[in-house]
């Protein structure tokens, strides 16, 4: 049997990078990660693919997933539902196959809850100017919302107690570099190690 | 003031070559660690230097430490005893020099119980047959002299859940580089990388 692959949670404040910094990721050649698909009861947009943009389903089957307990994370934006269906994910794991999730810090806490054995990545601004100047570079907000939207980023920030693992994204090769560095080293931790280190030597521990 | 360096440990069953690893590491070009200089009682071999291959005291001067909580670790063997010195380890990081420590398990447990937020690798052979041969291949022990040391390097190999990370030795360079993957990735944990985090981004997180 395989041995359980390893969930990969990617998260950190709004404005970070975080979707930039996955797809570089995932454009490598010797990318190996599944990721996960989000589930939306969003309306499709042109272009996309359902099952490949997104899991597109109506708002009735969305919170019959919620409340059966299917979902292994969600959050409701501008009355409608993102989230991972938990289904998929623990499939894939116990197919021995890493998961890459890139999710909302909120979603990333969700996620801890489910699936204690997880690896989590903040990524983080190098400072809070820099932060600012990508906030207000979308120029699609004013003033206030960009000091509400600094707010709350500051409020995400403070959540990296909650993580493994801290990277700054500076620049975007380093940050993936990093990102890789720490995906290989974890699977050298004794907690992870152990168990088959174990079966392997056989009688001996039992 | 320089950030506090962090204390790696590498330790492993006895007969893994843990000495080999570590000579490795200490000979590429690029290293930056600095190898805390043992303290013995034992005389000193033609060809040693005082204070390059080890720290040589008189037995006195040793117990004279230990008992006024001067080492960061010891043992006796054969009358002797080794060990390192707590003063010069604790100087360096407070400079922000890494230290690399390559000792025996029993010693390693003593250390973390001192320095807790040190890096523990384990160094683990790949399997016991392996790890007999070695110990056989030094060809000095007669068989149930090898009987004893099997037994003692399998519970040494029990003490690996203790550690934070377990590197197999199957292949030296791969040890190596599997070690310095694993050192590269430790600095971006949370724990060691938050406080100079919320220091560089000031006010906010007072």
């Amino acid at each position: 049997m395989a041995n359980r692959g390893m969930l990969i949670v990617l998260s950190g404040p709004s404005g970070v990078g975080k979707g930039t910094v996955r797809k570089a990721i995932f454009d490598q050649d010797d990318n190996k990660f599944l990721y996960s698909i989000s589930m939306t009861t969003r309306k499709m947009r042109e272009g996309e693919v359902d099952g490949v943009d997104y899991h597109f389903v109506s708002k009735e089957e969305f919170e019959n997933e919620i409340s059966t307990g299917g979902m292994l994370e969600y959050a409701k934006y501008v009355d409608n539902y993102y989230g991972t269906p938990l289904k998929y994910v623990n499939k894939m794991l116990d197919a021995g196959q890493d998961v890459f999730l890139e999710i909302e810090v909120q979603g990333a806490m969700q996620v801890r809850e489910k699936i204690s054995d997880g690896l989590f990545i903040f990524l983080t601004p190098p400072d809070l100017m820099e932060l600012r100047q990508r906030i207000t570079g979308r120029g699609t907000d004013d003033s206030a919302t960009i000091d509400k939207r600094m707010t709350k980023a500051i409020g995400e920030i403070d959540m990296m107690q909650n993580y493994d693992y801290a990277v700054v994204n500076d620049e975007i090769n380093d940050a993936v570099e990093k990102i890789q560095t720490i995906i290989k080293a974890e699977r050298w931790r004794v907690k992870r190690f152990l168990p088959d280190y174990r079966k392997q030597l056989g009688d001996v521990f039992k």
